[in-house]
């Protein structure tokens, strides 16, 4: 199957998951809820569910037992996008060609929304799958992935890449340093998460959980560093997003730094590394490598 | 043992506790790092993980156990003040008696502090206590704070308050009814989860589980309502924080809605109520009717 194909068959799996996690846009607190939905349903690529699905298949495991959980991961991810899109940080108006949520809603709904999604992944992956026998993979799933969020991963990165553009003060840091931490933190933590959520939930643990985790690891950056091209390269209406906006804000991204062609010969280095990390974990041109490739080559 | 030497001894067991969870201000990112201290070591009463740990000593379980897992509530505790302060929110420039972390260090950073704060906070729930023995009470555990803490608890009242007071647009709603939704949700699920969670990691399910949650339910009703008396009633130094505001902004608050006097005859009431609920656990005159009367009575 070609990688486009399983990726559109894993979205809609994907899709119908997140209708029976997401609560209801008519149930209490109905605007909160309405723009929950809003910022969840805007139509993502879903690579992080995705991931993990991929990764629970890799072990001979049935997928569909972990699609709900894997959700959590899509909730917490777009929680990331709806924060870092506020005035106070990024000050995006525009999100996969719609409003963001605090211009279509406003700015307290935008950070309750935030909020309530973080919250609510986290306890999707507490619950899910249900079951007392499951309990002991789903506390090591549920920590696993706020580890990854936490201040020591994602936020930690969000931190930094403030830091960097002058719109927080901070400490004097080397900017290679501080790409590094960027990339490895802003995007990468959740990305090797959603990888090694799905093998941990399947019961891997130990030496074979790490080599899920160092090719999640690739992935992530190869996903960071395919943006920061993205956004040098791509026309508005390929993105969803206004292009052009890293260099403009002086933010620093491995384009900015070392510059286009750089970024290419890493993205090229990056997709083989992860494949051959792919091939060890589900042998030849598995589905893992499929998503490697695409996430190095992808357009928008 | 009066209550108040009971709760300063228990207060003094939580902060050392709340050290050993929380992240050193030294370790990246340092930034972010310090602002979590400075939100959480601002010298709370620390009244969740306190209850948390006297409800578990209630069933006979030594409550040092789970005092560390108690910890993830007052870190989530903080995240609710940390996001409420926002200039988009509340606009508070006090707490405690010093600038709000908006105002300390910039409104960017207060945002991540209260995500990585919540994150945090659930990272301590899925992990404390350690061991595999304990990771179905964790996985319970997880599900009951994030549940509380989530659209359909604390983050609905927050979003329930915003609309009574007309700065975000909601739907109509009977004052009533809307103030018995705040006064639920926006702290009284969260201490009432506070019950439950030291009860819950002590293997109490089912029908006495319930009655913590009575138990919880009314403490977080008269929690709320002494807060609103406060408001109206004390003086900024007995607050550490401006009184006086709920009535200026237009707030919602049992007293702006029924008068001073109903709100401290239903605060007798609730008294009256709670001790009951709790001889029925703990026998007469123990810690949890100690602490009913307390919050009832609070001055600060």
């Amino acid at each position: 199957m070609i990688v486009e194909e399983l990726l559109s068959r894993e979205r809609a799996v994907v899709e119908v998951a997140l209708d029976r996690v997401l609560p209801s846009a008519q149930a209490w607190p109905d605007r909160l809820h309405q723009a929950m939905v809003y910022a969840v349903k805007a139509g993502g690529k879903r690579v992080r569910p995705i991931l993990a699905r991929l990764a629970c298949a890799t072990t001979g495991h049935d997928p569909d037992a972990i699609t709900e959980a894997a959700c959590g991961l899509e909730l917490i991810h777009t929680y990331s996008l709806v924060h870092d899109d506020l005035p106070a940080l990024d000050d995006d108006v525009l999100r996969r060609g719609r409003p963001t949520v605090h211009v279509q809603f406003d700015e307290a709904t935008a950070i309750l929304v935030g909020d309530a999604l973080l919250t609510e992944g986290l306890l999707v992956l507490a619950c899910r799958p249900f079951g007392d026998e499951w309990a002991p993979r789903r506390a090591r799933a549920t920590a696993l992935v706020a580890e990854a969020v936490s201040s020591r991963g994602m936020v930690g990165g969000q931190m930094e890449d403030l830091e960097a553009t002058g719109q927080v003060r901070g400490s004097d840091r080397d900017p290679e340093q501080r790409l590094q931490r960027i990339h490895r933190h802003k995007t990468g933590c959740l990305l090797q998460a959603s990888v090694e959520l799905g093998a941990v939930l399947a019961g891997v643990t130990g030496a074979e959980q790490e080599r899920f985790a160092r090719f999640g690891e690739r992935l992530g950056l190869a996903f960071q560093v395919a943006d920061d091209v993205l956004d040098a390269t791509a026309s508005a209406a390929e993105l969803g997003k206004s292009p052009g906006k890293d260099a403009a804000a002086g933010k620093l991204t491995y384009v900015t730094l070392y510059g286009l062609d750089s970024a290419r010969t890493l993205l090229a280095e990056l997709e083989e590394q992860m494949v051959a990390l792919a091939e060890d974990l589900e042998g030849a041109d598995g589905p893992l490598a499929g998503l490697a490739r695409y996430v190095a080559r992808r357009r928008s």
